[in-house]
């Protein structure tokens, strides 16, 4: 499915990583306006080129089906009219987004006279590995654009036909707005060897952002010899303090839960402080059997609660991302903190209280990407956060933690402005 | 001169990095109170224990003379009583900043009705690889505990004896005052075999900070499996414009090359616009004579200057660290900054000039982690930027960049204030 022309793989990506980082340094200079401009373009031509992005895109399903591939897969590479304009309304939304770069701030005089301040700036060259749903190809190449920063985004073959045809789009945008159109490139072959090659150009590539499955980010975050802003485990817990208003606790552990299961931010293990198990368990139980929701607890859970299976170990260290839960009962809130350090993955996870002073130490010590007073895990989102957009969640801690908006595509340097002063 | 007891090198590492893990997890939850406490005792014990420290250093400086350690090295190495008491004054002045730890900013109400804000938050545990300067020892220690993190610090072998010394203080210090001694480990053996566990423990150790020559932060960051903040090149450029203010032109283009010639923001190449370069050149020459430096120019500079030798190409990519410097004669600013772009290394740049747009494009066009307007390179300085204390420079672009603060070693984390809310 890849084109017959590229023999050598490694000649060809490391065209691709030198013409985008020629198409970075322009980019990087860009004015606002020129960067929206070729957005609106990019929304225009995904819309006006729909006809051509669905042909595409049953041209993969048919060869998905024929490969096997299973139900949800496919339902994943479809782009539905209504995927499309979500495609294109998320396009047009980083458009309308405040643009980060050349942003100054903090810019102080100190005691030599000269003003110290920051300026945010582009990464550079952002590379983007995702497997199999296409309107990744816009929403990155969006996100990369706004931030001043190149693109080279390599998609699943699967969804090959349909992200070369956004590709199209994209390019013919740039092209008639002005700016290179290597800022984005959409890497045009199927072989695995392109992602071994992107993984190791540092010369050309500044960050790798693998999205998928965690066998892939695994592997791509080994193997990387450049930085990787990388998801890995949600394990998230709500913990039901002595002193949580109960009502908030019902809503909020039912949601976290239930909201959506196959998410990052859902709720994977239910704590409840031991004073009030008996009161709040078998008023949720049945909330969660209503759902569908399949509950495996710790002993104590069980005593409570008949419909529960005994959980093994295992289970306090598994995402589900599906109707199950693991309860379990501890003694206060050291033991919860206790319980989220061993097991959960440092994504998200939220105390229910109403005491001051273990909201606020909960706050503090527990050591995640997002930590939570009173509120569902299931907020933890760029889009309810306020950033905007969402290239991804980070569960690293280095440079980007939590959900990563534009700003995580930027880096920032010092700007200096004096009046000829020099250092004694 | 290593502890004979340590025959399992990989074990000893893992043991240290184990116990750093423990230990950063108190940390990070310690008061300002008890860390500034542990910091004045640490400054305490400095002082009261100079002779046992002193005395090791003179078993250092023996045994490196023995060696046939040179000159330089040896003055590096020697622990004076002027350099104890500016490594005690140092760990004071950590004690007088502001903790970074636990602040919390943009704290906003979104629709939703949560409150999303950021927390700072300790790295972890920080790795430093240093080699000859003892003082290191001191100064790295009370900048990771003040940022909350617990340190492994792995000194040169020539600094060994004094390395442990400070060690001793450090630790009795941190057991005074009842924080966990593993807080700071130093480790206790000179086998290079050390350096590559460090490097490659990302379960125990969050980030690695090399400082020393270039061959070892070369070596560390191409096999490290950790994030690494790397300090490379200083090619640092001054770029007179034709529309300079000459007499600043001429005190900032002096003080960028001769007020410190071994240091990393020292002007390596002078760019001179052509309108102004018989103007101003042979005014600079006459004094950088005066200082004994070398001048190596273009064609242009040496058709102006009689004393200047030919430069050769590889003199624009040379970081002399010396009293040398590179001079090219430019035509206006695009040229500067491609040769900023093609040569340059990323670190500091300035511009002379009173031209408005001209300072406006070069503040934003020119992507190094330093760039300024009228102001001598010199200043590229954690303590003349204000950050109070600075333990290392940056010349990536990912996480930290230019001078590294306390807050170069933390991270934030969201926190998420509601009252019930669930997603809707």
């Amino acid at each position: 499915m890849s084109d017959p022309e590229i023999q050598d793989i490694q000649a060809y990506m490391t065209d691709i990583g030198q013409r985008a980082r020629a198409a970075a340094r322009v980019l990087a200079r860009a004015s606002t306006a020129a960067k929206n401009a070729a957005l609106l373009a990019i929304a225009e031509r995904l819309d006006r080129e729909r006809a051509v992005i669905v042909e595409a895109n049953r041209h993969d399903l048919e060869s998905g089906a024929s490969k096997g591939l299973d139900a949800a897969l496919l339902d994943r590479l479809e782009l539905t009219p209504g995927r499309i304009d979500a495609m294109i309304e998320g396009v047009r939304q980083v458009a309308a987004l405040p643009d980060p770069i050349g942003a100054i701030f903090d810019l102080n005089y100190r005691p030599s006279g000269i003003q110290v301040g920051r300026m945010r700036v582009p990464l550079g060259v952002v590379g983007i590995i995702y497997e199999s749903r296409p309107n990744v190809t816009a929403d990155a190449a969006a996100l990369c654009l706004k931030s001043g920063n190149a693109a080279v985004l390599r998609g699943g073959s699967e969804s090959f036909a349909s992200n070369q045809a956004i590709a199209v789009c994209i390019q013919s945008a740039l092209n008639s707005t002005g700016l290179p159109e290597d800022a984005v490139q959409v890497v045009a072959t199927t072989d695995r060897a392109a992602v071994g090659a992107m993984i190791a150009m540092p010369e050309s590539i500044d960050v790798i952002i693998p999205r998928g499955g965690k066998g892939l980010i695994e592997r791509i975050s080994r193997e990387a010899r450049v930085p990787v802003i990388k998801h890995l485990d949600g394990i998230c817990h709500v913990y039901i303090d002595r002193d949580a208003d109960l009502d908030k606790a019902f809503a909020i552990a039912l949601n976290a839960k239930t909201q959506r299961y196959g998410t990052c931010n859902t709720m994977e293990t239910l704590l409840v402080d031991a004073p009030v198990a008996a009161a709040i368990l078998p008023r949720l139980a049945a909330a969660y059997r209503e759902k569908g929701v399949e509950l495996r607890g710790c002993p104590q859970t069980c005593a409570i609660l008949s419909e529960a299976i005994p959980a093994t170990e295992a289970d306090w260290d598994t995402e589900y991302l599906a109707p199950i839960l693991s309860i379990r009962v501890v003694e206060g809130l050291d033991e919860a903190m206790d319980h989220i350090a061993r097991h959960g993955s440092a994504h998200t996870d939220a105390i229910v209280t109403e005491d001051y002073s273990r909201a606020r130490r909960f706050l503090r010590e527990v050591d995640s990407s997002s930590v939570m007073v009173n509120a569902s895990t299931r907020f933890a989102d760029g889009f309810e956060y306020g950033l905007g957009a969402e290239i991804g969640i980070s569960t690293d801690k280095f440079h980007a933690r939590g959900p990563v908006g534009l700003e995580g595509l930027t880096s920032v340097k010092f700007v200096v402005l004096g009046d000829g002063e020099i250092r004694v």
